[in-house]
């Protein structure tokens, strides 16, 4: 088990009803709120107003900031900076999922840097300050509600890129589990393949492969996630399935999911964001396409962890039942289509892709060649 | 699965030789600090050394105080709050386990209170501020590294109570696996058992039995446990099996054991902390005592619940048998005396445990009569 340093400020406030508190939140940290958001599912699931109620309540002006793209863009976010800057808000809040809590991440960095918010991303600048964010929570997915990074897509550059910092947790955020009866089928399959995906992440690249503790929950996590997904399926107003697939996503990326994993790394996300900045693919969609080629392709280096795996969530014992278990509860559990060629993902695309995705390689020092992308991605196929 | 708020902002250092941190992380918060621990274990084992270098090393001074009891009293904490005072501390340092640490949170929370440091404990005063606290830990078991409250017994009055407020949580908490090599064997018993009863506890009274997330957090907890012991049993410098026990103790009770569920309460602590105070017995012996005969006692109540555990944590399927399976596991793996009759408390005594308990029954309002607690103490003879 590897040392580690964790810490999270980040104050959770978890439940029916918990919207109705931003307003009272919000004023301990500000006056007045940059609202990011996407597009029309806040206004009619309700967020929206719920939102709207509590500021005034609390007193709290705000400007809006809509808009927000599934892969959120640096040229929308940039507008955020320019828009909290001159209607002078000192907080933003986020209402949607990880894509909106993402690109308000990128904002409440922004205002008091000079340069180029895309600096962040490419390592040209460090964060040193931000505005305090306040999240609502409206997909379980990312995990960004509870963590310091977010991902952003330059649309010029076709790089999906991410950034973060220690000033980048969010001081609350409000998850409200029935903000997930609108969602579309779907849009709970990316999320529950994205919050899977974190977990594997760390899980299959880690070289310090005894931690029990972390080991064991990760198992927990996925077997959540699992579990409440078939129940939503059944019955979407399930809310107490969608209470823990809440929590477990948002566990499956506040940094504890890897605690003592060594050297871990994030090779699916990699090239999931070349096929995401390329081809707008959902990201979800995108990890649920990579993660099985990826584990095929690295079969015999990770076949211990696998089959330990497989054991502990799917009751199978050896690695090739363990990638077949999770495709399968991909494709039939989740109902998403994992290979390129469904997702009209041409082979002739195979080396562009590779290409784009050598760029967050090497930026994140992952050491995979081209070549080997490739071959994920024909097993991708 | 019922609202919850969630936030814990102890910043964790996790790892070999992570206590050569402390100065530096001392001089964030305080020039100068009291410096809390037991009987000369941090002496022997090297910590107290490491300790002291590195906060010479840094320049902050620290007065000592030494000689915290394993069920920390009240009058040696009081004598902690008026050397602070007196030589001018403006930080705590707890090095040892939870007892030590609890008593630095009261010496930390008494500092700033004109009234007596009791007043916490009766709900007669509340914790309004409190010096920032350092700790270090070297018996993974009760949790207190990460969590807001304590426990000190009052002597005079044989009463074992808890206080708690946000201003509790330790700043800082450096968790060196290490620090276990030392240990006697009862000592990690002890702490297995101590941490083990944190997560029943919720996990057993929780009236809201549909929280999949939390649960499956509970199992994975418990699971580690049970292996790091038995790994720690065969070989006592395992470090990958102390650090999965370390932080798995930690998770046990840094809040997030009972996320979810509804109107928890404490049945086992309240009677453990009369066997406690009263004879002086170790708390997570205490509670290898009380939980299986409470378990048998409330067994219509809490059937499915045992069942559940028993199929996820001891392979088992009836609520019996995961009884008797926990039963064997601490007399067992863990070599405790898990009877009344073992420990030499005497059937005559029951009375007067039972009269003890009551008052901590009734401060945490539980409704467990005394004639209920008699016929769990009969259970556990």
């Amino acid at each position: 088990m590897e040392n580690f340093a964790y810490s999270n400020p980040v104050k959770i406030l978890f439940g029916k009803s918990m919207i109705n508190r931003i307003g009272k939140e919000a004023s301990s940290f500000g006056k007045k709120a940059l609202l990011v958001y996407g597009k029309s599912s806040i206004k009619s699931n309700g967020v929206y107003d719920q939102i709207v109620k509590s500021l005034q309540k609390a007193s709290i002006e705000f400007e809006e900031h809509p808009g927000v793209k599934p892969n959120p863009i640096i040229s929308h976010a940039r507008e955020g900076v320019k828009k909290a800057r001159e209607t002078g808000c000192d907080l933003i809040i986020a209402a949607g999922g990880g894509s909106v809590i993402d690109e308000a991440k990128a904002i409440a960095a922004g205002i008091h840097y000079q340069g180029d918010l895309w600096d962040f991303f490419i390592g040209k600048a460090k964060i040193n300050s931000a505005l305090p964010l306040i999240t609502v929570l409206t997909i379980p997915a990312t995990g960004s509600e509870m963590n310091s990074g977010f991902v952003v897509t330059n649309e010029e550059t076709k790089q999906k890129y991410s950034a973060g910092s220690f000033y980048s947790f969010p001081k609350v955020s409000i998850l409200d589990p029935e903000t997930g009866y609108s969602l579309p089928k779907e849009q709970t399959a990316y999320g529950a393949s994205d919050a899977v995906a974190h977990l594997l992440e760390g899980y299959l690249t880690t070289c310090d492969e005894d931690s029990e503790i972390t080991d064991n929950y990760v198992f927990a996590v996925f077997k959540t996630i699992i579990s409440s997904c078939e129940r939503i399926f059944k019955d979407p107003k399930d809310y107490n399935a969608r209470a823990s697939m809440m929590w477990a996503a948002t566990l499956a990326l506040n940094g504890q999911q890897a605690l003592g994993y060594k050297n871990i790394s994030f090779p699916n996300h990699a090239i999931e964001h070349s096929l995401s900045a390329l081809y707008d693919m959902p990201h979800g969609l995108g990890l649920a396409i990579i993660i099985p080629a990826y584990m095929k392709h690295n079969i015999s280096k990770i076949s211990k962890r696998l089959a330990k795996l497989g054991g502990n969530v799917f009751k199978v014992s050896k690695d090739t039942e363990t990638i077949k278990a999770y495709e399968n509860w991909l494709r039939k559990d989740l109902n998403l289509k994992t290979k390129l060629s469904e997702n009209s993902i041409p082979r002739e695309d195979f080396s562009k892709i590779a290409d784009n995705a050598d760029g967050l390689i090497k930026l994140w020092g992952m050491g995979i060649s081209k070549k080997e992308t490739e071959s994920i991605l024909e097993k991708a196929f």
